[in-house]
């Protein structure tokens, strides 16, 4: 039953900051820093300042492929707070004036070069290495699709269908709708690929996987914002397939375990600076399991 | 005045087809082919499948700037009406499984190459013919960075302000606030940046600067969602000079025109096969002058 008033915007939208349901403290209409805060500096030629969602797994999992496959690409990750708004700081904004996890200064070169962007970090790596990204040719050219794909794609699973499904402060059913029906097309889009592909691009894992996997196979695996049956995620076979594939690849693991601050201790490293950190927390596990 | 039953999802999503508002009957949760038409294919060996969406417009400026800085980058621009579902027929998914605008075919080499996302096809023309795209150093870090901030900031400006704002079937003030909050943060990450960069990144005009402005360089000057007033777009001082330079360029003027089926005749081309067509237009506009 119905009986409101429609809503008239008004002619100049003015900020209300009381509104906005989760992570409403942390949405602003303004950018740049609110406070002062240098960005600690560890001993590795690359400093990443992340947290373990989506956008961050893709390039922890990006750097520990890149040692598993046996480049120097000896990181130091350092957990950023956005509950707490420690994406602000001033150390933050000079790296990343947007203001969003992940961000990396890669000071293997010369001088410090700031990488933002979960896609341009993946991109940075790659060509940096000369790794899972071909360097010429019409494989390259698949990769870069994908990987833009998941770019433009993803912000109507995350900031559409994650936030009004399981964040909003109300249901509301005809967003609810209309990001339920993207995320859908999306993961059929996806399931009609990889019905006839091993990977997504280029015949071989690349960047395009590291980047849908945090978010697309995640989904599938029903490990999104508790949805698996909303959007009846087992109907897209392949996508699950594909999903458990890079699951069980061993950087994988270890990636999506880095800057993550709560959840399954066994699952989470706060931080990372030493790929022994990963082993102590598995003697964590066995000690716990005593 | 509120009387209403709050909404609560169904166990599990289903499609109702009669929803949407304004381009619902383009927006299915499956993907794939809705009907069998190849695609038209002409003399150039770029063959560009697009409509003057923001997106579209990217690529129409990228070739005019190449083909304005000297480069043999002929194309030709094909319309593809997304009202009719036209981005739905057998030919244009076989190009871009993701059935949206633009979508390119190269076949400047040995094998045609598919190329689909509008920033995957600014990357594949800038190298190309290593133009507008440094091929090294931190200047290309600093252009693919911002060329990736605007792949995954665009769609909360269209897929969610401009929808909600524009074209939903009705106004809802809680997806409004939350998406014009978010359009004047991107607005004032861009004013801060480009208060001391006269182009976005790497020190000169980019493709980062070519994948912004249709956007936020439109919006900034009053033209994208009858929105101007609203977001207060005035008050972005350095997105508007940066925006106005742009608009300046004769390469963007032709490259706005292309494929653009509707709107000021002189402004519009619907289809774009050679450099004189563009004078054609402007004989049109002179005799309607008379």
């Amino acid at each position: 039953m119905t009986d409101q008033t429609p809503y008239v915007p008004p002619r100049v939208w003015t900020w209300d900051s009381e509104s906005g349901g989760t992570f409403a403290s942390t949405n602003r209409p303004i950018a740049g820093p609110t406070h002062d805060k240098p960005l600690p500096v560890g001993k590795h030629p690359f400093q990443l300042y992340s947290l373990a969602t989506p956008n961050g797994v893709k390039v922890t999992v990006m750097f520990e492929e890149l040692l598993a496959a046996g480049y120097d690409a000896e990181y130091d990750a350092w957990l950023i707070n956005i509950g707490e708004g420690e994406q602000f700081g001033s150390g933050f904004t000079e790296v990343n004036p947007n203001s969003k996890i992940p961000a990396l200064v890669d000071r293997s070169g010369p001088e410090p070069v700031n990488v933002f962007e979960s896609g341009a970090i993946l991109m940075h790596l790659a060509e940096r290495f000369d790794a899972f990204l071909p360097a010429a040719g019409p494989a390259r050219t698949e990769v870069i699709n994908w990987l833009m794909w998941q770019m433009g794609s993803a912000p109507y699973l995350g900031g559409g269908f994650g936030h009004f499904y399981a964040y909003a402060p109300e249901k509301m059913e005809y967003p609810i709708n209309r990001f339920a029906m993207e995320a859908k097309r999306q993961l059929d889009v996806l399931d009609r690929h990889l019905a006839n592909h091993e990977w997504m691009a280029g015949g071989a894992y690349s960047i395009a996987d590291m980047a849908i996997w945090p978010w697309y196979g995640n989904l599938a695996l029903g490990r999104q914002y508790d949805a698996g049956e909303f959007l009846s995620v087992h109907e897209y076979e392949h996508v699950v397939d594909w999903a458990k594939r890079i699951d069980a690849r061993p950087a994988v693991q270890r990636g999506k375990m880095v800057n993550r601050p709560s959840g399954d201790p066994a699952g989470q490293l706060r931080e990372r600076h030493d790929a022994s950190d990963f082993e102590l927390r598995t003697q964590d596990k066995l000690d716990a399991a005593e």
